[in-house]
């Protein structure tokens, strides 16, 4: 009988195993949107190739015709026979690329090399997003699979380019549909409730990004003998990312908002049930929850939403002491994250005929490095997985999940699930703690073994 | 007979020579604002004192107690005592730090690699600004050394924190002035006209600068988990570096403006001969000159009127592909250029009144690496010495001198002037094509010796 301790024994009795195999992963440094990087993505796939196989997988790595041509791990196990019964089939969705790991500076441990701590955590670039959590269900699946018991038909798609848009992956779906055929979408990449509560995700963001270039000069200028003169790209770049907010707030650029549906008052209702006081969040992140639009509630403006966030912006001098120059170049890297029924094209024309029409003079603007991405996705409340789900979280943890609309994206999904035809079931075990994105990024093997556990009752669950 | 061809015979004759010391002296990286390099600081001022010495100065390298402490070369020359003749003195300043060389990437040759290419220019990082041009200057002073000929008593001032704000020369100078008195106050650190004619400066502007810092959460965000509520400081010192300035150009910093005192007629009259047309000024530049207020001359803006300059930005990721975060850190590089009257005290505090008044919503600004610096000058066109100074330049060009008022700052000079009692005389031999503070910055051969020309002219006029 598999119940809700049954993982967590075999985590501590294969304790050592499970941990090489998870540290020899987070090891290499899959940098997925670095082309330096491709070899790590080509040795990540084939690792994980050698994992799967001797649990009953039959493997495929193949390869984009995109640049870089980042591998995709494909991997079918199917179910075993059973007379009167017509097995369902799980699609899984992961991604073994990890963010760049800089500022390298603030990593208090070496970003590819995991780090236990005393606190029970795992320190690693990729610790948790998504390795660490694709990697401990395929653990929860492992121990299954040892211990004999029946599984559902498991397809494996993982990705090596989730954090750069995923183009491979899209690339590669018009020729994979046929094999994607699918009841269910599971996806472990996701956090649990902020308030700490298993949550399943009804609703996710989606995401595009671009580099934006002004150049002034053919050369930096000496800001005495120019000051006053000649166009200063640093201040126009300020100037032109400026433009994109209103004072209050909200997003200036015309059209950008057409087609942003507000959510009902049962989504607002229940995205509040896992939410965090503000004070709360202050004291998570060191900052208030007074980004955005101002006139609405945060769990508003985080879940139901479109924002255009900076994600950098560089130009000019940036070393100690002072150089007193023009710049001749400036760029910012900017996303945006889009809800449903937001069109990625009609959202990106209208940042681009913004930032057009809003060019500093004596300069010239380019968008680069542009990815269109996809749009965001909300469920129905009442779809039947939820409900299976929700009994399986409730052995997980007895004051059992919430409903969450993840700020966050994960570009593929909404394009797998149709494709697929399988009904999302998204539930992540992350955790605000873990700093995903950010230097030091950690995850605790309590999580770890939650996602284990998880694993092993939701297939049970869809075995039946 | 000293005349105007004796600087070029002796180039020619000694050209091996000459070039030898002067690429030893640029090929030391001498980045005063960098504590790094105080090492090669030290050095330089050491190499100085070398040479030097024969030509009958007493050299004295003196360490500030500031730090980094980045030597001064203090070195005096007595004129030959002759019956019935006080000899006039002059007070040399120059600076042997250069700004920093990079990006570093932009560079065709090696910036501290001297290199004489086909154009007749020497690339290096210091080939003119200042090492270039004192040091030619220099060698006009020791071909009139080695002829024999009358000087006058040749007082010289060589710091190595120019670029950064002179703070170990400024902490000397209460113990330096008993031995800084001098008629004429001379520097050879600014160009020439626009239009390539020989320029006396009779104005410069002053420099301060800073950085603005922006701390926004504790650490990197995840841009999907946390945009739309958190807090954004790449965003946030866009906003800020952005409402420096009104959409006219104009300074939107309440109180800067005070007592900037605008140009007589004469003054703009004169300021216009050098110039160059706006077309001129794209062609060379690559842009228009419609940076500042919009709304007054160039020639207005450029020498008669106070600027805030972005000097740098910088905030989160900036590599390759995207790296979806909201920063937690964001900084400004800021430099004003002041004109007369402006106190640096006064237009610092209403920056800073500015920046704390705009800071945005839910993060904390601080202004850290300040330099006061100091406010501009602007001299009587009818100086004395400027008709000295105009004989002597209408034999190294027929069409002689302009007045040129500069736009960059030397900003010891005003300082220097009120202590030593000298008539400032700024005659230089830049061009816009020297590039400094730029990569690939250059000196031609021919500035080389119209500076040396230069030096043999005025220090002969000067010893009568």
């Amino acid at each position: 009988m598999i119940d809700a301790t049954f993982a967590k024994s075999y985590f501590e009795k294969n304790r050592d195993a499970v941990l090489k195999s998870y540290y020899e992963l987070v090891r290499i440094p899959t940098v997925g949107a670095q082309p330096i990087h491709l070899g790590d993505c080509a040795r990540a796939a084939a690792w994980l190739k050698q994992f799967l196989k001797p649990l009953g997988f039959e493997v495929e790595l193949i390869t984009p015709s995109t640049e870089p041509p980042v591998p995709v791990v494909f991997a079918e196990r199917k179910a075993k026979p059973r007379p009167g019964h017509s097995p369902k089939t799980v699609l899984f969705y992961g991604h073994y690329d990890v963010q760049p790991p800089d500022p390298l500076e603030l990593w208090e441990t070496p970003p590819f090399e995991p780090t236990l701590k005393e606190d029970g955590r795992v320190y690693a670039r990729g610790a948790q997003d998504d390795k660490g959590q694709f990697f401990s269900f395929l653990c929860g699946l492992k121990a299954l699979v040892e211990s004999g018991a029946e599984l559902p038909n498991f397809k494996l798609l993982l990705e090596g380019e989730e954090e750069n848009g995923s183009m491979g992956l899209f690339s590669l779906l018009p020729e994979l549909t046929p094999r994607l055929h699918a009841d269910v979408l599971l996806v472990c990449d996701t956090a649990a409730a902020p308030n700490g509560q298993p949550a399943i995700v009804a609703g996710l963001r989606g995401v595009q990004h671009y580099t934006i270039e002004l150049k002034g000069a053919d050369y930096d200028l000496h800001s005495g003998a120019h000051g006053g003169i000649a166009p200063n790209p640093a201040q126009g770049i300020a100037e032109l990312v400026a433009s994109l907010h209103n004072p209050d707030g909200s997003i200036a650029v015309e059209g950008f908002n057409d087609c942003v549906c507000p959510p009902t008052e049962r989504e607002i209702e229940e995205a509040k049930r896992g939410e965090i006081t503000d004070e709360e969040y202050e004291k998570t992140t060191g900052v208030p929850p007074v980004g955005g639009e101002r006139a609405l509630l945060p769990v508003d403006r985080k879940c139901f939403r479109a924002t255009i966030e900076v994600n950098g912006i560089h130009s000019g001098y940036g070393g100690e002491g002072s150089k007193t120059i023009i710049p001749s170049r400036a760029f910012a890297k900017i996303s945006a994250r889009l809800v449903p029924d937001q069109s990625p094209q009609h959202v990106f024309d209208a940042v681009k005929a913004h930032v057009e029409k809003h060019c500093p003079a004596g300069m010239t603007v380019e968008i680069t490095e542009v990815h269109l991405g996809a749009s965001g996705f909300r469920l129905p409340l009442d779809s039947p997985i939820f409900w299976i789900a929700k009994e399986e979280l409730e052995k997980l943890d007895s004051k059992g999940p919430v409903f969450i609309w993840e700020g966050a994206s994960i570009p593929i999904v909404s394009e797998l699930r149709h494709r697929s035809g399988g009904a999302p079931l998204l539930v992540g075990f992350g955790s605000e703690k873990d700093k995903i994105h950010s230097p030091n990024e950690s995850f605790s093997l309590d999580q770890f073994v939650r996602s284990m556990t998880w694993a092993t009752l939701i297939l049970q669950a869809l075995a039946e």
